[in-house]
């Protein structure tokens, strides 16, 4: 199997433009590559070719006329399958939700379709963007997972037969299907996306990109929000509608993520080597040996999994029991013990998770005078063979809990296989840590 | 047409315990009456006795066990019909909801079902929970609005057809009623109430009681809260399970709402009144004149109806927009104007007024070191004839946009007429509020 490549819609725009390309044409070979893989790859729930390329030949029209609405005008995307369109079922990879049929279209689906993006189709979530995982496998290797729980989102855009998708995450359910994929997986700041009519309500759930390239993510995202604004209460992502330019930055801190000896031999040699370039081409590194307020943050950051457990598992009770009461049949046994958990809590309990991860916060909060971004792994290693886990996310939960920007860049290749370099910012610094990702992309994958 | 009489079902206790009375028994008298006057008043869009009394012969089992699931096994509840339930139509006062059912009941609904109450109906709310009004009338005199968008919950709990109802408020919709009907209308600190399933997502937002008394405002919050929490990332309504004793108050200030003056005649002497009580049992009442700090957030505060229509205005223009592109004729020329005021707006408008609410909130919280609570009217006067309008917002529009609790008791009387006295706190300060507006209650009304 050769190695997927993805699709850039934004680098492609100059050919629209030109009148040398066309987002009709960009769509069908996005199509020919899912006729292709697609029945190897299960990346989509449901997909709707015929009205996609109707769409395409619309947003061809106006690129012809020199008038797209706008940058993503026929950009061909895939929405993650807990959000809700009006004209696809929206299952939520759960049986309670076989068919299920919402009477409007999400927030960033209404937003994404004011600015004419074309939407190819629904694309595969783990239960209840948790677990148990889906049928999608890791079209770099059809033995192994993509990741969750975006992952048909990822996988899609791995392979090309979209430009990017939207994901969410609250644990990892972006950054690490993105490592795992080879693709840039970027989560935002909390609150910087509108998450009105998707079903992640979660105190650290938020909607991110799994894209071809930063700027696929970007700019999609921006145009998103300059028309469905952050969540209520939130200014929404702040930076400009072009992606911001690539920006050096003077100082990274390297973070060891909780059970950083997980990541062993190529993946450690991998990320070391990366660090080294970084260094030479004249990056202050810090680090937490050197820095007492890295090593505070960093040592706080072990914390991250269990105080995310704990909030997500208060959290998730409802709709749980509801469902439960409603129809028990239509939920994994997973999901019922996940409820029970739940429901052993107590309020206080939740209390106290959230009083601590507002102190973990602040710490790392203290970092902003220690560097321009932090740095670290995606991920433990490539993807794991095999489908049913869809890997382990302790290397992203701390952006989760955090609540900071992070982006996983596909810069690192271990045993032929993806890994994700991880830059975090600072919160509503999106638009600095696009601009250090550029920077660092620009220097290791030359 | 007689005065209408709440009935309290946290005072019916006592009763449940000690074999007297009945949970049913106490329905059946809610339903005597709602024969009676729901024909003239129309507070239900949906009710269903049958299954209102099956619930209340279990209720009535569990007290007589001396088990009761807890203090609110068997409380006759309206629900507002913008919060989901799973077997009642859930209409939104909007044709594009017509006859719509959820696959789920929201998670305060899903908390007092645990809790054993008895979910009587769905009370009337205008559309969208903002305007235009629905058919409900006001029980004190059926020409007369009961306010909005709380409309059938105050009503309904201001005839005795229920002991309380779930009511929400962004800028006037649970104190506005609940000053015109003559109940409790209790609006607990923002987040404090877990608005799962319920299609008020704006940020200003927050899930309330319009209730017979304060204790039956407390208590069924409190349940709910145990069960569901407050919203995502919030701690929820912070105080005891039982309502907090009364408090006497070493300080009021007394604020002077945005258009005090439309405040005339009777109602401002009964304000004066009960303000020159509260001195008179001891209180030191503090005002603008004599307190810096007070005037500042006073005059700040005569920006709460603008700052907020902006707010809300942007914030509401999802999904509405995602319901004109399916079926505008579903919505009313109001709401499709709404929408053009919003998409009017850009996000650098939003944020600006998101701005200005967070500076006049900075101001009112300095207020906490001068007061134990600030008291006001919850209106310019009693409820104005006419079921078109739902009245004026303005003087309870502030603690919408502070997100502070606030709470309306129907202690004044004009024209034979209840009218509010507002009583506000500070931010996750709820259980001190109750106890000053017990103390209050107890004083005012010997």
């Amino acid at each position: 199997m050769a190695h997927p490549q993805t699709r850039s819609f934004v680098a492609a725009a100059d050919g629209f433009r030109a009148g040398t390309d066309t987002p009709r044409a960009f769509l069908d070979r996005c199509l020919a590559t899912l006729g292709e893989i697609e029945p190897q790859v299960h990346a989509f729930v449901t997909y709707d070719a015929a009205s996609a390329q109707k769409a395409a030949d619309e947003s061809t029209a106006h690129w012809r006329a020199g008038k797209p609405l706008s940058p993503i005008d026929g950009m061909p995307v895939g929405i993650k399958d807990i959000i809700e369109t009006h004209d696809m079922p929206t299952e939520m990879g759960a049986g309670y939700y076989k068919g299920w049929r919402p009477n409007r279209d999400a927030a960033s689906v209404t937003a994404l379709r004011e600015a004419g993006a074309v939407i190819l189709g629904k694309t595969v979530t783990t239960e209840f963007a948790t677990l148990p995982s889906g049928p999608t496998c890791n079209p770099w290797d059809l033995r192994r997972t993509p990741g969750g729980s975006s992952s048909g989102s990822a996988a899609a855009t791995a392979a090309g037969m979209i430009a990017a998708g939207l994901g969410t995450q609250v644990l990892g359910s972006i950054l690490r299907p993105a490592s795992f994929c080879g693709v840039v997986g970027f989560k935002p700041s909390l609150g910087a996306v509108n998450r009105g009519g998707s079903h992640d309500g979660l105190s650290q759930s938020v909607h991110g990109a799994l894209a071809a390239s930063i700027e696929d993510a970007w700019v999609m995202l921006r145009q998103i929000v300059d028309r469905a604004g952050g969540d209520p209460g939130y200014g929404g992502l702040i930076g400009p509608t072009e992606t911001p330019a690539a920006q050096k930055p003077g100082r990274l801190a390297v973070l060891e993520m909780p059970g950083w000896d997980k990541a062993k031999g190529a993946t450690r040699d991998a990320f070391d080597a990366a660090i080294d370039r970084l260094a030479g081409a004249g990056v202050e590194i810090r680090r937490a040996k050197g820095s007492a307020a890295i090593a505070k943050a960093q040592a706080a950051l072990d914390r991250s999994m269990p105080v995310s457990q704990q909030v997500n598992c208060w959290e998730a009770r409802w709709p749980i029991n509801s469902y439960r009461t409603l129809n028990s049949a239509g939920l994994t046994q997973f999901t019922l013990d996940k409820l029970a958990e739940a429901e052993a809590m107590t309020l206080a309990q939740y209390r106290e998770a959230l009083a601590e991860r507002a102190a973990i916060r602040a710490l790392y909060a203290t970092l902003a005078a220690e560097c321009d971004a932090t740095v670290t792994l995606s991920a433990t290693g490539p993807a794991p063979i095999g489908i049913a886990s869809t890997g382990d996310p302790s290397f992203v939960a701390p952006g989760s809990l955090l609540g900071v920007p992070a982006i996983s860049l596909p810069l690192l290749t271990v045993e032929d296989l993806p890994v994700g370099l991880q830059l975090m910012g600072f919160l509503d610094q999106d638009a600095p840590l696009i601009g250090v990702a550029r920077w660092v992309q620009e220097n290791l994958s030359r």
